[in-house]
């Protein structure tokens, strides 16, 4: 090897070593970006947004950072300073103004004043002579007056100071004050600035894609008659109900023109008599197909009503989007190639061998299916906009292609980017999480079936940990017309206070199917179904009856519209309460002085109590102190003395307790 | 919205909407992609590089996928196959031929006539009539033999045989036949073939970089009287005890010239007596500078003898990479630019404020210095290269810049590949691992201050999983003429026995520094610095005292040449043993079918005893079963019944137990 010739060669590419020697200030770790920058983290509009990441130079110096953001490839970026928590790890707040497409970017730089003033007070502090240092800190002061791009009053009179001032102990004095060093963090050179490695995209959704409360219901069981459709003016009728429960989102299964070949029947039945109704999810008819109203329904006149009173009363209306067709879906006839096909010509049906579900096809959606269906289908999306919806919940998005998926939410949000998806999908959990990732809103989840007290300790911790933290934004319902959860047709009442009071706490969205209210359980024996479910027939509901819920409903969905704490799903923590039987957790909004508690009893049958813990180290109180207290389900003040208290819940009395905190500084009302 | 008018548009754009509709298949979390993608991944030539990634598609078909490499951007891609292990985890082996940068890229398909025959078998077991799908599964063959790019004769024949059979059973039988299920593997065609999102770097290096054993010493100690500088003859002279120890690599502290001005003396004295020898990383003399060879050493014609003479005895010299100089050194003159001068015009020392180190003067890497010091340094490794040296231990790389390793290991990389940098940094774990991201062969650890069971099983664990293990390969020194362990200076003869074995067998790579080997634990009282330290004065040792640990030297580094398990550090597995004084582990290598267990007493003072699992259902045994042991200590040779036992371990005679497993099927020698 000739040195000497390579070191001939070294000086013909200085400045690509100048590029590569940025970013000296090493940014990893940065909790907002997903699979690398492969895909967006979720924010909500106005809601500070937590930024995380690990920052740190080569040495001892100070560094200091910060995060930027901007609205999506936009020209100016704001600031917001990132603090030190510990090991390496930063921590700052964004708070994105509007909904849409905003990218953050992480800073970071050498403060070599701030290193100077730490090492200089060091020096002093050990008796040192410090002349040139002093003389070395006046420098940094003056190199960073003729850096300044705009003039900084601040900056200019400290150069005055220091251009008076003949003494050591005077120049100290200016230099190591407080005020110095403001000034200097703010007008001073950022040395070695250093950026993170990519641009992270955040997509910003409105506040419902982070915290709803849905209710569900079959528009064609709005009847008092099983032999009379209900139909959307019935509906209509309905609203005030849902609206004085206190939900935001009513949400329908499809509502499209049901088709006749193969029509289920009663309890899925093969053969469905002239008078059954059909699944609604066999879409399509030759009434018309995912665009269309099911005539018994009403027409889309009677839909664009619904919507209009439903928005009046603060409440909106989601559809179901389920892809899937019925044999006589007027695309098969206009599209055979968006389907399959047998080598006898036939049309191929649904299956999960050896099951078949000859109701339903499915389309295909690569092949010839590219790119008429896939503009098909956003079509449908974007027709179901301009009639009012924002919100769609997807049925088995996990059975359709992830490419389509990110494709089709891309387009519909450029065009109307208040939209939000729910993905309904109950699969494993790295194909959840993909889902959320390709930019669905919300995500159904596994709440339904973690029902101990270690099970939600440990999915919740999950949920609000590492990426899905930043991209999967639950929506826990507590039954769906296709869940009938084992724990309900065993529990009774109690059991349906505690699961709603468990998905209208735990997490911010949530749902509850019509029945819910009046703990209708009866299933199909040995399943998770629903008896006589609405999904193959017309059910008809009383919802005044004895034994229902609805003033645990209300008062829950009240307190969830008064109490910031429980919009900050992330703020969730567990706490000691000595009973597996008794779970107990806390959520917090600190620049609200929304700090609530909950004690839950998981047992239905019998009751429960415990020692717990009052956190009052959350709020830097010692273990002896006390702390006012409201029951906010009976409405009293009181005093908590000291860490440790006992708690008791019946299941048919009690079986949930809340509790607003009120730290020392936080008004009673 | 007019969605007529989105209608009208949607046909302008099919090929871009068919490029987004690739990569269906969802390739995530590929274990050998660090930071996005951001570094390289450490493999190692013709060893094994385990690759693991989340795959899988939507719905319910069956997907397969592989793993490609090549060298980087070279044209040909080698594949092997990935397997299923569970939940969506999917897992394959790569081996790279040789050294150099390497790249690989995960692939993915679907499977359709994996998932015909799947649903066709369910539907026969079920009864029902399959004409259909076996025309279905016909076509899907001979669809596959139009497609296949080159001629497959399995797939000819096979539809050579569909072609001929008449009934449905004939067509089954074959169909449905393991031979066709594996001919349509190898040639069948990948339906949405998906492809990971970056193609991944993977730095690979010889097999030193994971594998080596360390022995650090002071070339001007190899003398028998203090005031007789040793010399590097001296050093050639010590070559074959070296070696017989077992050692593969020997390394120097830094071996140029040392600067007088300010100079150390004993004990870090602030001044030293006219034939104090100084500190040998006060580099720089009138005599030379980081390329020249301490005169009171030799000449560089010594050390190339001494380079030669190593080699030619199995060990490697690796030399001491410390970028600091003395207040002499060369470069003050030449290149005041790369220097910090003080308003008065003196040189800035290095300090620690309130601490000064007035013999050391530090470099800066900015401002002017670029490009000129980069290039100088890079000049420095690579004239010690051409002069044999291919290992480089550095010096504290935390407190220089990040950009400048990746800088300077690339280079010196792109010229020599099989050069080994061992990265000297003490400092936050963040560092350490960024340190290893940059292109570090080797890293100094936290070893030496892990003592206790509980520490060292967590601190190992750490080690083997996540991004540590494709980045950073930890070298356990037992001790450094820095570090003389707490542990050590309590422990007498048996703790060194014991942290010998830990060291030797927990990581791949582990050193010592000469003295350990008579237990040398003298300190400066309450530090972990050695009295009287060969940093600052010539010492003068003898090997061959009483109570010398040579012999577990010998025999440690035997059974790490003899037992493939050793090489494997991410084997590491920590099993049961009743006593948190024991720590008890096991390494394997299958292949090689070498599989050993450990068993060491952590408690220097007492005895300990156990009882311990033998991990018998590591080979599906059941806990009853037998299993041939060796003793490697003592060579007898025994069956262990059953999966508990019970060992004694005694400081002073066995504070150490090493086992060779023998599971059936293994030959016993």
């Amino acid at each position: 090897m000739d040195v000497d010739k390579l070191r001939s060669e070294q000086d013909t590419a200085p400045n690509r070593l100048r590029a590569l020697a940025q970013n000296r200030i090493a940014i990893e770790g940065i909790s907002a970006e997903i699979d690398g920058g492969r895909f967006a983290a979720k924010a909500i509009a106005g809601t500070p947004f937590l930024v995380e990441a690990d920052i740190f130079g080569d040495g001892h110096d100070v560094i200091d950072a910060a995060v930027q953001w901007r609205k999506r490839d936009g020209d100016d970026w704001s600031e917001a300073p990132l603090s030190f928590i510990e090991n390496d790890r930063w921590r700052g707040l964004v708070t994105f103004g509007e909904i849409g497409p905003w990218q953050i970017s992480l800073v970071a730089w050498r403060d070599l004043f701030s290193t100077w003033r730490r090492d200089t007070k060091k020096k002093i502090a050990a008796g040192q002579q410090v002349s040139l240092e002093l003389e070395e800190g006046r420098q940094l002061v003056e190199a960073a007056q003729r850096a300044a791009k705009a003039h900084h009053p601040g900056l200019a009179e400290l150069c005055v100071q220091l251009a008076k001032a003949t003494r050591d102990s005077e120049l100290a004095e200016i230099l190591l004050s407080r005020q110095a060093g403001q000034r200097m963090k703010e007008a001073g050179p950022r040395t070695n600035l250093s950026r993170s490695h990519h641009v992270i995209d955040v997509w910003t959704d409105r506040p419902a894609a982070a915290f709803s409360a849905w209710y569900e219901l079959m528009p064609r069981s709005q009847t008092r008659d099983p032999l009379r459709h209900g139909k959307l003016a019935d509906v209509i009728e309905r609203l005030p109900y849902v609206r004085d429960l206190g939900f935001d989102v009513l949400y329908f299964p499809p509502i499209h023109p049901i088709g006749l070949t193969n029509r289920k029947g009663p309890n899925n039945a093969l053969a469905a008599g002239p008078s059954d109704p059909g699944s609604p999810y066999a879409i399509g008819s030759k009434e018309g197909g995912h665009d269309a109203i099911h005539p018994e329904l009403g027409t889309l006149a009677d839909f664009d009503r619904l919507v209009g009173v439903a928005n009046e009363l603060g409440l909106e209306i989601a559809l179901d989007f389920a892809i899937q067709c019925s044999p006589d879906h007027p695309w098969i006839k206009q599209h055979p190639e968006w389907f399959d096909w047998r080598p006898d010509g036939s049309l191929k049906f649904a299956e999960n061998p050896p099951k078949k579900y000859e109701d339903i096809v499915n389309v295909h959606f690569y092949r010839d299916a590219i790119p008429g269906l896939w503009y098909q289908l956003r079509d449908v999306v974007l027709f179901w906009i301009s009639h009012g919806v924002r919100i769609f919940r997807v049925d088995n998005p996990h059975t359709k292609p992830f490419p389509f998926w990110e494709w089709l939410i891309g387009e519909v949000r450029a065009i109307e980017p208040a939209t939000i998806f729910l993905a309904e999908a109950f699969t494993r959990p790295k194909v959840m999480m993909r889902l959320a990732k390709l930019g669905f809103s919300q995500s159904y989840s596994y709440f339904t079936w973690r029902n101990t007290k270690r099970e939600l300790e440990d999915y919740l911790s999950e949920l609000i940990a590492g990426d899905a933290r930043n991209v999967m934004r639950p929506n826990f319902f507590a039954n769906t017309p296709d869940i009938n959860p084992l724990y309900l047709q065993q529990s009774g009442r109690p059991g349906f206070r505690t699961r709603l009071v468990l998905a209208a706490t735990l997490a911010g969205n949530y749902g509850i199917y019509n029945g819910f209210e009046i703990c209708e359980a009866a299933a199909v024996p040995g399943k998770e179904e629903y008896l006589d479910s609405e999904k193959y027939q017309i059910r008809v509901w009383d919802m005044e009856q004895p034994g229902n819920i609805r003033d645990d409903i209300i008062l829950i969905n009240r307190l969830r519209r008064e109490h910031p704490a429980l919009r900050s799903f992330e703020s969730l923590r567990f706490y000691n309460a000595w009973n597996d039987k008794i779970l107990y957790y806390g959520k917090s909004d600190p620049a609200a002085n929304s700090f609530l508690l909950f004690h839950v009893n998981l047992d239905p049958h019998e009751p429960q109590e415990a020692d717990f813990e009052v956190p009052l180290w959350e709020f830097g109180l010692p273990d002896e102190a006390s702390i006012e207290v409201e029951d906010l389900l009976h409405g009293n003040h009181f005093t908590w003395h000291g860490k440790r208290h006992r708690i008791r819940l019946e299941p048919n009395e009690r079986p949930y307790a809340i509790w607003r905190l009120y730290p020392p500084g936080v008004p009673r009302p």
